[in-house]
């Protein structure tokens, strides 16, 4: 199963995050995890959420990224959710071996990222933080889906990007048979 | 004025956060400002803290480091407080010249922070985040205090992180008289 836990608080505005989505939502073995929608008071469900993660095979965390990091709530998720004992540490095994994909958008074009643009760094050197987070917890980290130019991205480009998502998620589907 | 912005979700528990804090927070022109106390239901009040943020001179993030960034309730204020046409973008001057200290601690020992280490990156990999996070709103970084193995440090050693972290913001306020 492959479970798409999709942090957006602001979904209805969304342009590229909302094209990334339509793109593989109706894919088969696909589990559609808003957690916005889910948790619009920020009281997560520990346990459901650890029983939905044992279920997965590929775990995904689809978000805009927000001063170079995930949305609150999916920090939250991260606090709360991959705790000792179950996904790290003595015992904490539950995570071991399941694939993870970051899937993020920026406002900003590629150029922003670099010394001496706007973010004055490359955009890998916002990657640790999140991918340390993934291979803590024992996944497998696989090349991320990072979509710059969100609010200014040209509609073809978009249209690739999505079909490149639902193209990966495809051949994973096909090598996990 | 000095606004300590301090971000723990769980400060009864806490060793090194605590030791920290009591080396500072009697220090005049120093605010303290917990933001787990204040808004225990993630409900910013984005004015309020807009108009403490303009009162500040020097801004200190205070906070246990988790999944290698600040706890969710300091993320979910970065969202709401740092808002485009203020903090950053056009006519978003409000920050404009303040100092931003960063004072973080971690649960690892320093040698888990290099190739190889429990968490496969120096520290410094961590860092671009909030540093470009506090110069995108053109505040100017400080060098961050870390405090490594909050858990099992000796008293000694912690209070010697305290006393330097005290002299630091007496060197501040010496300096901003």
């Amino acid at each position: 199963m492959i479970l798409l836990i999709y942090a957006h608080p602001h979904h209805s505005r969304s342009i590229a995050q909302r094209a990334l989505l339509e793109a593989v939502i109706d894919l088969p073995r696909l589990t559609f995890h808003p957690l916005y929608d889910r948790y619009p008071d920020f009281a997560i469900d520990v346990a459901a959420e650890q029983a939905l993660m044992r279920r997965a095979q590929l775990v995904i965390w689809q978000h805009p990224l927000y001063w170079y990091a995930p949305p609150a709530l999916l920090k939250l998720w991260y606090e709360d959710v991959l705790t000792r004992g179950w996904a790290f540490g003595e015992g904490g095994d539950a995570l071991a071996g399941k694939d993870c994909l970051w899937v993020t958008s920026t406002g900003a074009l590629p150029e922003a990222y670099q010394a001496g643009g706007a973010h004055q760094h490359d955009f890998a050197a916002f990657e640790p933080v999140v991918k340390q987070t993934a291979r803590f917890c024992k996944m497998n980290w696989q090349e991320p889906i990072v979509v710059h130019g969100a609010h200014r991205i040209d509609a073809a480009m978009l249209a690739q990007h999505a079909a490149q998502y639902r193209a990966r998620l495809q051949a994973w589907s096909q090598a996990h048979g």
